[in-house]
């Protein structure tokens, strides 16, 4: 079974995090994927929205994992200044097959450098500073959401759902993926390149 | 400031509670309305898709709110007999001014009785079931969402994000839900009676 780990830290984006995650979620039951919460420390960790989710593990202790989530949220400004979380972004994207940022959780990869020299997009709203994080990223700025390699980067909520249901069809299969967007009711738009909040 | 609290028991739909709780959470930063969440018992709860969120409150310590949330999920099918939970619901719906349901969650609203007589809608791949727990609701099989009173009854996840950004801009002003759904980049479907996922 896969694992796909997101990470957490204080002022977190809540549904950066929970919409992929319910995405994903839904391939727990039939064993295809399981999906684990991780943070500097293990606990409760506050979303810039007031609730907070429970970080299953820490970085240490941290199992393998296929797959991660780094969100966006207010939080990434203190995020990118932590070393022990941008070591463990960097680890851990070696290992992984996919890694996977919504918004500004982007801007997160690129001061980690493991977007340098490699094509990736963020929120549109506050494009400048994951751009002042990356230099040597190519930068797109008209995309829902980019994949370069094992890199996969969506621009805000309703595209880090979608890049998470093409994801699952990419790695499960497109029928399964189809499946649980109609199980959630939501509607996938499933091109990346269609970018309605790109000006 | 408001408080909209979100009900949560184990097995609730994560992105039930975070679709709204994310548009609702945008208004903390000017005070409008603070979101907080409620168990039986204060504490990790843990979602249908595993990650488990914090309950703030148990029942009998909740504070006053304005609003209320009921998500749904698989849990539900245990959720509805438990009588605490159905009282908290009753309670705390005759003192609300607003009470929302997302998917299946409309199934608990309706087992607590608060339903009776009015329209209401839910999940459409579930129907059947929230229909099974209130006999004398309005049970509405096309719809996004349903306003009835101070109930407002969502489809699926997509709906209840969609009714959240309605319900604010209902109480808060239209200008400040598009800033919202802007900020997300969330693409807001504002009409209550389309229903792409009705059969």
């Amino acid at each position: 079974m896969d694992s796909l780990a997101a990470l957490l830290f204080d002022g977190f984006e809540l549904l950066d995090v929970c919409g992929p995650l319910e995405a994903f979620g839904h391939l727990s039951e039939s064993g295809r994927c399981r999906v684990i919460t991780v943070a500097q420390r293990a606990g409760a960790v506050a979303s810039r929205q007031g609730p907070q989710v429970i970080a299953d593990y820490d970085f240490a202790v941290c199992p393998p994992m296929q797959m991660l989530l780094v969100p966006g949220g207010i939080g990434t400004r203190r995020a990118v200044e932590d070393k022990s979380l941008l070591d463990f972004i960097r680890g851990r994207s070696a290992e992984a097959e996919i890694v996977m940022s919504v918004c500004t959780g982007a801007g997160v990869l690129a001061r980690a450098g493991v977007l340098d020299g490699r094509r990736a997009t963020t929120n549109k709203q506050v494009f400048d500073w994951p751009v002042s994080q990356g230099p040597r990223v190519k930068w797109v700025p008209r995309a829902h959401w980019v994949e370069d390699g094992k890199f996969v980067t969506s621009s805000g909520i309703s595209a880090g759902i979608d890049m998470a249901l093409s994801v699952i069809a990419g790695r499960y299969g497109r029928e399964i993926a189809e499946a649980i967007a109609v199980a959630m009711e939501y509607e996938w738009h499933r091109d990346p390149e269609r970018d309605p909040f790109a000006e």
